[in-house]
């Protein structure tokens, strides 16, 4: 696609003078995401200051397709990343509210080494994936060896159910937070919480802070400041009901009502402890 | 898929109570969300509260996925309504940064008469957009009887074309607000923009507050309240370079230099103004 490839080679010279932490990364082969085919990465000037991440981020059925997104807006920003939009299958995966997305790899061509190893969160279609061999399998491997282990809402039972949460502190939505005691977590109440390379987002939309904070981890303030302004993330939520503090109590009851049988059912799960 | 129906059925007895307004439309026939189906929507006690919106969201290549996505994690939560992915046929349609989507509805199937009709925005993406007769004639056919005609980002620039915003005040990306006048739009600098039934958000995120305004005009306050509730929309970016005002110079310029040449070509566009 031409205008990505403009894009991103405008992004390339523009972001070039204060991208200092990422020029020193070794980068001696750029990334081939698909957007960016085609596109001349050397372009002669020696400057190798574009990244070469390898970001996975999971899919499966009944998952909150927003809990993919917001991360996946900030880390589209970053030169040379490669994102794979991992699921069992090539087959399209549909989300709990109906959006169905087509995966770029599965379990078995996903890279084994990675940079991020990401996993967003939903409701019954997570505890299913929590439970579900192949995906805990996938991501115990690939978690051993990432070099960031992230989720973002509920995505962090599966991360839990994976043995990857032991002895981290870790967060979810605020509805399943507490369970991830369960998996030997400690539950930490925070919109982003970072534990050495456990890096876990709070519900849904909190995957646009903790993805600005990964864009800033993995290259610097500025540029995750860049795509800040970018997409333009500068909230101002018309209303003030965002979490269990600020919820007046007739959104407050009904909504932990709604949620109280996923609560119970992540309890149950995390209940069992991490796989062995 | 059961997870939903069961979500829903639950949101549907929770939120009985308080959604006063919602009861008093006229629902002689509950809609058919593809997730609702099977879902028992009467129940059998006379509660006629579901809405029964008729939602569009546009979507072409190149679109940017956050500015779809945001608002489909606010649509979502209106029990009852139908969201229609809408594109120029059912075959998968790829963002800018590479991530394909399944429509739902062609410009053929999609409902004459929408509660809303939406369009995401982009770049080079959205300038074709804006420019394919197709695109436009059915944008302008929808526009003309949608009870809200409404875009995120750079969305607002085929509204324009499309004849949408003729002396209506609008938003956009800040890359190409100004640009609207040449629609004979006027620009107008705020998170969430309306002017009598055209709604229309900033850019990339401002989907999220865009996507809460719709439900609490569509539904009512409380209702949205319960949805940023569940999307824990209680946002806390990490930096605060979201807008050209508190963006640092050394973020701020070079990103409007990477912009400088979509914003020519948008105003190139917006000179042409809006299609006959």
């Amino acid at each position: 696609m031409p205008d990505i490839d403009r894009r991103k080679a405008a992004l390339l010279a523009l972001l070039a003078p204060f991208a200092s932490k990422a020029a020193q990364a070794e980068t001696p082969k750029p990334s081939t995401h698909p957007a960016m085919e085609g596109f001349d990465m050397g372009r002669g000037d020696g400057v190798h200051w574009i990244g070469h991440e390898q970001i996975a981020m999971l899919m499966y059925p009944g998952m909150t397709v927003m809990d993919l997104i917001g991360p996946h807006s900030m880390f589209a920003g970053m030169m040379g990343a490669t994102i794979h939009l991992v699921a069992k299958t090539l087959d399209p995966v549909t989300s709990d509210a109906g959006v169905t997305i087509t995966p770029t790899a599965t379990f078995e061509t996903c890279p084994r080494d990675l940079t991020v190893l990401f996993t967003p969160g939903g409701t019954d279609g997570t505890l299913a994936a929590a439970v579900d061999p192949a995906t805990l399998a996938f991501m115990a491997d690939r978690g051993a060896r990432a070099t960031y282990v992230t989720s973002v809402c509920s995505g962090s039972l599966i991360l839990g159910k994976a043995g990857l949460l032991k002895g981290y502190r870790a967060t979810s939505h605020w509805s399943c937070r507490d369970a991830l005691a369960g998996f030997g977590a400690i539950p930490t109440e925070a919109r982003v919480v970072r534990d050495r390379n456990r890096i876990t987002g709070a519900g849904v939309t909190a995957g646009l802070d903790f993805g600005l904070t990964m864009v800033a981890e993995m290259r610097d303030r500025t540029y995750a400041e860049c795509c800040q302004l970018m997409g333009e993330y500068d909230p101002d939520p018309p209303f003030h009901a965002g979490s269990l503090k600020t919820a007046p109590p007739e959104v407050r009851k009904p909504m932990e009502e709604l949620i109280a049988g996923f609560k119970q059912q992540a309890q149950a799960l995390a209940a069992t402890g991490p796989m062995p």
